[in-house]
């Protein structure tokens, strides 16, 4: 059975308006948080307390862009919330809460609904967050999901992505080209059929572009000792390069020196991918930081006390060095593309 | 020539990368708002003033829903910013800031592009608030406009839908149900030609449709009289039930005394249009207040003051007198539907 909201096939679907969709299946996300005003009013109060900053991003997903429109409902919800997440956790902010537009092709179904609401929750719980609000419509495109997520910073002290200094180190959090895999995996049935071993790790990798986890435990690391930093959302080069760019600066990656997974190195020793597929594959939703060589050992040490992992893959350069990804020989990697650019 | 953005004719697609595309067409929106960074980071700071709080709240436009596609783009432009302000307002809200996201179904046109940033420019400059952050999508859906606003009020005062007590007056902005004969001369000329008088005032009526102007004015005595409001959105009728719905309480309004304009009277003489039909057409973006019955006249005094009109078209009434609109011989007026669901 497909798990498309737009199925028309059977009796479950919602038969009900849309101030009973907000009742049944919204409210729940909000209760806990009193801005919120049960979802009963026109707007939500976000309350900052005085020595706060609060931080605003917003991301969305649409289906047949950035999810097949079959995913597993639970997975579109965790995601739509994880991937805004990702950007709060990259400037050192602590979710708080989030309003959420979303448009549906078809009256949805119940099953569909609820399963997604319980991604939602539990994206919610793990993050921290809840549902302030939002907008319930109908489209006669495809479903999506657009989320703005609200945290808090000690006033003045959002991570910027304009910080980095010539000499500082660049560290990324876990492993780098996971999603990529994943999606390949996904678009590609005989990838999988010509691995020796799809089963034992597959489903990590396919796991890791579904349900992509932000490091939350590296915000203290960062608030301290980071000079600059954003997530890897559409290629760790193609960011690497705004950050580069927004900071005025250059800067070289180790290629062999990015934290890859025993899948993606499984994956690379067997012809399926290369480094630089796997250095600009987007969606790996983990933070690249830049931190002066000066303090390098303590934010690898608030790091690991907090359990995160980061792992230092380069360096920033002066800006007439331009940027680049070399490998173990020093030899500039070659990328067909960097990064995704829905315009480009 | 049509002004659809996906409009495949001539040279002028915009020729850039979605950051290029950020420079030129978005930041020019965020100029003079700090906190936006210049829209060059992951996410954007809001600084709210120690002793005020933040309202936030987000509503969507998507081609072919909530706008004709070939529409003026600076007015879907100012729409999109409009129907945003427009609950802010009714929460005696100051607007402040604005995240947008935007899903193109085409490479959209320079010239499009330019013309919808103009709107969205004198948007912001009516509602006194700037573009802080977004995010720009491809989407094979129509085009998709969903924004987060921000404004702000004195700590704690937020004027909530639920307040609503029984004998308050109940309260009207401006003019009820312009905007749904806006919708009705778009879409059927022939009322047009039947009309005696188009060009005069049919104008008045689309600009009510595609460009709403919510009362700003109106704050001040909102925060200072009215112990409820909400912004008309979905139909007075509509929006009507659920302020008394969410204030546990019954209501009745007087049709006679809701406001019309002199087109929307003329209409309804003309026989083109009934009561039931203006009180529940939508998109009036008007502001329905409840004011207790003895601060009445200063509610009227500041609202006068602030040159925004003001109009007593009914009462509050205990929860078991159920809500209803009467005609001038008190009889219930009969509705075939009270307003907007994109799910009923």
């Amino acid at each position: 059975m497909t798990t498309d909201p737009s199925d028309d096939a059977g009796p479950e679907h919602l038969n009900s308006d849309e101030e009973t969709l907000i009742a049944e299946f919204w409210a729940p996300l909000a209760n806990g948080y009193a801005g919120a005003y049960d979802l009963k009013d026109d707007a939500a109060s976000i309350a900052v307390p005085p020595d706060e900053e609060l931080i605003v991003s917003t991301d969305a997903l649409i289906a047949g862009v950035h999810f097949f429109a079959d995913e597993d409902p639970g997975a579109i919800g965790w995601k739509a919330l994880a991937v805004n997440v990702s950007d709060l956790v990259a400037k050192g902010a602590t979710p708080l809460a989030y309003l959420m537009h979303i448009a549906f092709p078809e009256r949805p179904q119940s099953q569909w609904l609820q399963a997604f609401v319980d991604g939602l929750s539990a994206a919610q719980a793990a993050f921290g967050c809840h549902l302030a609000g939002g907008d319930t419509d109908r489209t006669p495109g495809p479903l999506s999901i657009s989320i703005t997520a609200f945290g808090t910073v000690p006033a003045g002290q959002m991570i910027r992505r304009s910080g980095a200094g010539v000499g500082d180190r660049v560290y990324v959090t876990g492993t780098i080209g996971d999603a990529h895999l994943g999606l390949a995996l996904k678009r590609d049935a005989a990838m999988l059929a010509r691995w020796d071993n799809p089963a034992a790790t597959a489903q990590h990798l396919i796991a890791r572009l579904v349900k992509p986890q932000p490091p939350l435990n590296v915000i203290p690391a960062l608030r301290e000792f980071a000079s600059a930093s954003m997530d890897i959302s559409d290629g760790l080069m193609k960011d690497f390069e705004r950050l580069c760019r927004t900071s005025g600066v250059g800067g070289r990656l180790q290629a062999e020196a990015v934290p890859l997974s025993p899948p993606a190195r499984a994956l690379l020793a067997a012809g399926e991918t290369t480094l630089p597929d796997l250095l600009s594959g987007g969606e790996d939703y983990e933070v690249l930081a830049c931190v002066p060589e000066a303090r390098a050992a303590e934010f690898e040490a608030a790091a690991n006390k907090h359990r995160v992992c980061v792992t230092h893959i380069g360096h920033i350069t002066p800006a007439d060095t331009g940027v680049s990804a070399v490998d173990a020989t020093n030899r500039p990697l070659r990328f067909l593309h960097k990064g995704w650019d829905h315009f480009a």
